[in-house]
């Protein structure tokens, strides 16, 4: 810090992994209900989740701010703070960035450098037919605290824990490296703009299909109950498949690695790890309920 | 492009540099007087001024766009024609980043990475008392073409090459390379923050004062004109000094290596070298007019 870019030594025989994220407030965050040491949480935390669906260990990050002339200076140290709090958890040095004001809305920008070794680097492409695919921890648990969250409904127990995941999402960096540098994945995604969407990017990146089994998706009963209803349907399950906002990854295995992601799972710390279907020559996103097929809901495969 | 992260192969032998800067409506430029593609050239243009300043190559680039409503999609596209433009003018490869829509002003936020050998990186800190103090290009121009186009007299031709410079600054990049590779710099900076502000700089990191000489510093006529003048003075010179957004750099030089200077600059195509001052051992700013030593105007050096 200090001159006018930073310098890093790049990891030996590594590539280097950017990756760049932006928080709006009034898009991203309402100031009213995300406490400012949350905002700088999950401004890092959004951009770990990318570098940890490529394997990629994170190294240092650049933070650009546009503070907006109503933010109070205890709010901006509280937010620094809980941004510097992550990094200090994940390693990464906070080497640049700015600060402008801004005659609109508060934005952070958070650009992350990471490395990865050229053979361990997860990408979207590479899941094969009869890979089981899989999502780390639960879906649909941000959206539903933020609605929580929005609504001022705090008084529900249930909803706790999804608070948390939308407030303080803990990116899954140490699962993406293990998952890399074990070579259990064969293709990996953020989950950040849903389940369905990252089932699509799978599927168009690896031009195959996807089939997904409702019932073995972890969407907490608390989120099927606050997300809205589809038409036809009594709970919020379609709407969790769609909600982004989670800070997983959804990743797909070969079933003779299946053996190595428990281990992997374990090394991870105990993730909880789900299978929710199986990558098809089908080039079709489908959702397997009662025995039935039916498209994904939210799910589109643009192949390439 | 794609996957979640960009993935880039670090150049043999050399660091990573990384830098950003935030473009700002409102703050940093007005839609209504600077058209959308000199908003794209603008914003990539300052961050390679940040990594010119350090000797860098740059090698790649992420870009984050907030997009009010109001943007129509022509004036986008011209504005990402821009960025474009420039970028494929120094080699520079678009490897991710994000569109998010916002409530607030247009902002565009540009990281670029370069490379640069360990022994051949720029910075602030190496200047020795008797290095000569230099500037590429001329001081005060972006800020008196910025004048001149929002109170909309365009009719002044001898602004036109002011207006040019705020609209499309020509980042040093090729000169801050050489500078670095020949050795022939001990320190450097950018001066989009005004030279009164980069001298201050170069001063308190290296431990030295600067002396400038007031009649050497090329503060062209027009912006001498059209920048408000000072208390007690005629001109607006004083106001060149401390005005930023000047896309140009700031570098001492030993006296040894003052005829590489002059290689260098033919090997950088021409791009206008002056000399204005000198590096001291008192730890002051100051300023030579007619003989006699005052104050830097704008300058202050703040030791670590």
């Amino acid at each position: 810090m200090g001159d006018d870019a930073a310098v890093i030594e790049p990891a030996r025989g590594a590539l280097d992994v950017l990756t760049t994220d932006v928080l709006v407030e009034g898009v991203h965050f309402d100031r009213s209900c995300v406490p400012p040491a949350a905002i700088g949480h999950k401004a890092l935390a959004v951009t770990l989740g990318g570098l940890a669906a490529m394997g990629a260990e994170p190294r240092a990050a650049l933070l650009s701010l546009l503070l907006p002339p109503s933010m109070a200076l205890a709010d901006f140290d509280a937010m620094i703070d809980g941004w510097l709090s992550l990094a200090s958890a994940h390693a990464v040095a906070l080497v640049g960035g700015n600060i402008s004001r801004s005659p609109g809305p508060l934005v952070l920008d958070v650009t992350v450098v990471g490395s990865v070794k050229p053979r361990r680097v997860l990408t979207r492409a590479g899941a094969r037919p009869g890979d089981g695919v899989y999502v780390s921890g639960t879906v649909g648990a941000a959206r539903a605290g933020r609605l929580s969250l929005e609504r001022g409904a705090v008084s529900d127990e249930a909803l706790a824990d999804c608070r948390a995941r939308f407030l303080r999402p803990q990116p899954r960096v140490r699962l993406g490296m293990l998952l890399g540098r074990n070579r259990v994945a064969s293709a990996c995604v953020d989950a950040s703009d849903g389940l369905a969407d990252a089932v699509g990017q799978l599927a168009a990146a690896s031009g195959a299909g996807i089939t997904i089994d409702a019932d073995a998706v972890p969407v907490p009963p608390c989120v099927a109950a606050v997300l809205p209803a589809a038409p036809g349907t009594d709970d919020g399950f379609a709407a969790a498949l769609a909600a982004g906002e989670d800070c997983e990854l959804v990743f797909t295995v070969p079933a003779r690695r299946s053996r190595s992601l428990k281990a992997v799972v374990r090394l991870a710390g105990g993730v909880p790890c789900t299978r929710i279907g199986t990558v098809t020559a089908a080039r079709s996103l489908l959702l397997r309920r009662r025995g039935a097929d039916a498209p994904l809901p939210g799910g589109s495969v643009h192949f390439r």
